[in-house]
């Protein structure tokens, strides 16, 4: 799945995911994200149910993360006495995510179906999930070397990168996609600082992605998302940097609602704008992101966002969940396969495969 | 001061300043918008104080609007004796205010200095700030229809404007600057639609403006900032358009945090950005906008935007209160003596004057 050779970078915060104890009696432990960033909790997962509840009122949350985390609550159906109809389950929990269902078909392929062999197996997927993130981060911070005037190795001025949402370590079983140059960075001795868009209106930069980054000691600084605009014309910020939910056969890539403007404002300052993502985000069926669906979502995120109301009663919004970056102002997607650069369906085809 | 010679709009919301009664035992009736959106209260200035601190606690707000409720604290001083001890301490309240000092000398040159007298005065700075407002409106009414492709007139699709911020009839002594062109086009029976900004930190987009066109019967559709980029890569917009806060002589303008972003964006997407600003923002002495200060907010406004704390305890942050659009992003810029386009420092002279 990968081709790095070093061994994954330890993740320096909290733990989103992790099994305790041996196969037979152990148990999964998840770090509760719906209470970030004012309480750091720990759930203790000893039943199925525990995990689809986690899973379902997003306690873990992100794509890979939570493939993880059903893999693992499939050990836990297991030792239980129940594989089947523990996988039927958890596959009900998250009814729209891919990686939940591939991971579940994953742990069905596992021969005996003893606790010890489906923990060998999620721990397999964990680790391979912690080695694609790691992977991304390698291509990535290579890639931002070499986009940048100068070698930052050389230079005392750290290398800013600006992010939006949370694409982090919260997010997978690793140190995350967009994250992952910095973490690497950081490891390395290189300087780095970082940027954090709070993202509204659900605030997952101001609660996840600057909790993580702040957890592992990096220095973050966090802004709303009007601010980027400034923050970049005053020339703080090197490489702007995000995840990606769903990304077209062309390049077209659809991200957090906040995302196209920083595209647009990055082209406009000539700074390179860079979208990190597993190859699994690719739908190659679809020819471009015009074909996305965008999701809107409730006025209450919007007009009740801080628990109080902050709008008048009744007003009208307009809540798109997703914005659609077009290819050409993408500078390059990093996969753990390669990047894609330029963007094009070309080059696409040719990192990811044309039948993916 | 103005040119026009229509009357001025009747504000169809709720009004934010009026004077209630007679020059002998009359008072001020301020909005407070303090408590905006959730209630609708008005505070009844008996006496000086009542109005010094309505404006220190920013119950009323926005240049022009201080400095008419500062004339009409004016006249209770009188009505109590005391107009020389009233001035003085009006003019303490917002000490960076130059339209409360302005109008504080007005009211100084009235002679003789009685209630009745100082009532006119200050009724006459009312009207002349309402007609500005109109005047305004006016001008970039005009405007818009002739930058669009067809007159809105013959068309059935609503004008669609989007702005940010509160640069509205809450903030004036009339219709607003921003908000003036949606306010006529509605009396003129013009299809008009309004998308807002919440405008974070301070949320007045949502607070404010979204309150303010509501109540007037505007259609108006409150939205995230990250939100703009993908409502204008729609086509929902014809025009942006934004108030200012200082303008340098080159035509570079200061506004709320966030407006920078939409002039790029415009400019991208080939639509118009407007700034609508009274001929009193611009600060001639200031050559180009690198120049403005820029204020920086405490982290307080991000991380506990309203009431819960919503990002890590003690995380870094970056606020600055407004940010610089270069005059090359601006379509054009409105004041009541007219439109200054292109924008630059010739333009800005022959419209505003070049000693102003």
């Amino acid at each position: 799945m990968t081709d790095t050779h070093a061994e994954p970078v330890p993740i320096p915060g909290p733990r989103n995911i992790e099994w305790v104890g041996d196969a037979e009696t152990g148990f999964l432990r998840l770090l509760d994200q719906t209470v970030l960033p004012n309480q750091v909790v720990y759930l203790e997962c000893k039943d199925v149910q525990s995990v689809w509840d986690a899973i379902k009122r997003l306690s873990v949350r992100g794509a890979p993360a939570i493939g993880v985390a059903a893999a693992f609550g499939c050990v836990l159906g297991a030792q239980h006495g129940g594989f089947d109809p523990a996988a039927e389950h958890l596959a009900t929990s998250r009814p729209t995510a891919v990686n939940l269902f591939w991971a579940i078909d994953r742990m069905k392929r596992v021969t005996p179906r003893t606790p010890e062999a489906l923990l060998d197996e999620a721990k397999a997927i964990h680790t391979q999930d912690a080695a694609m993130c790691q992977c991304i981060g390698e291509h990535a911070l290579d890639l931002i070397q070499d986009l940048l005037p100068r070698p930052q190795a050389s230079n005392t001025k750290p290398l800013t990168l600006l992010t939006h949402c949370n694409a982090g370590a919260l997010a997978t079983g690793g140190i995350g996609t967009a994250t992952s140059p910095m973490y690497l960075a950081q490891q390395r001795g290189m300087p780095v600082r970082v940027f954090a868009d709070e993202t509204r209106p659900l605030l997952q930069g101001a609660r996840l992605t600057a909790f993580e980054l702040g957890a592992a000691g990096i220095d973050v600084t966090l802004i709303c998302d009007g601010m980027a605009g400034q923050v970049l014309r005053e020339g703080k910020v090197d490489v702007v940097i995000t995840g990606a939910d769903r990304i077209a056969a062309n390049g077209d890539a659809a991200n957090k609602i906040g995302t196209y403007p920083l595209a647009v404002m990055a082209r406009h300052h000539n700074i390179p704008f860079l979208v990190a993502a597993p190859s699994s985000t690719f739908d190659m069926s679809i020819a471009d992101g015009d074909a996305i669906p965008i999701e809107l979502r409730a006025a209450e995120e919007i007009t009740e966002g801080f628990g109080s109301r902050t709008a008048p009663s009744g007003v009208k919004t307009y809540s798109p969940a997703f914005d659609v970056t077009p290819a050409e102002l993408i500078t390059a997607i990093i996969t753990e396969r390669g990047v894609i650069r330029p963007v094009n369906t070309e080059q696409v085809r040719s990192v990811v495969g044309a039948t993916k």
